[in-house]
């Protein structure tokens, strides 16, 4: 069975959903700290251009990572699960074998 | 008479830099104020992404304003002036067709 065939119950979507919004709010929330933090303490030209590299690079890593489709899902929440972003207990709610992939992917891949 | 064909003095040169490297700091330091006053004032993920944008701005701004090549420099401190990076009085010691011409640029310009 590929993630494309899986079904998503109303109960379940709305699961995903919460944990997907709430994930996100943790990367915003992350970023708009680390900016704050940066730009605080930057002194000199260079440290003032790295702001901009660094919130480059993380527009880029949220637009990757975040990918609300049914189909990609597990692979988000693992890839969510593996920055820090989503808490595991938040997909409570979602299917056994749904919960199962999720953790199987965010093990693999961090290795 | 072209800017190419312009002969700049040691002392003329000088001069040049050091108007050149002051109008360069007061841009970078107007910069990095504008930074860390919008990094602190940013309150949505919008306003954070908007201080890249800034950044990504002001950097092509500096990059393409700031050019000391001789060949260019009576335009480049024609636009220095009009941006307000450069003190018209730290180009006292420059000849006085060069002053003029830099003068010139820069009303012509700002209009």
């Amino acid at each position: 069975m590929t993630f494309a065939d899986q079904k998503w119950s109303p109960s379940e979507k709305k699961v995903a959903r919460n944990a997907y919004d709430a994930a996100l709010k943790v990367a915003l929330d992350k970023t708009m700290a680390d900016l704050k933090s940066k730009a605080h303490a930057a002194a000199t030209p260079s440290e003032m251009w790295d702001v901009e590299d660094f919130l480059r690079q993380q527009r880029r890593k949220i637009d990757q990572l975040f990918d609300y489709r049914y189909s990609q899902l597990i692979e988000v929440f693992a890839g969510l699960i593996r920055q820090g972003y989503l808490d595991e207990n938040l997909l409570v709610g979602l299917s056994e074998d749904k919960r199962q992939m999720v953790w199987k992917y965010a093990s693999w891949n961090g290795r």
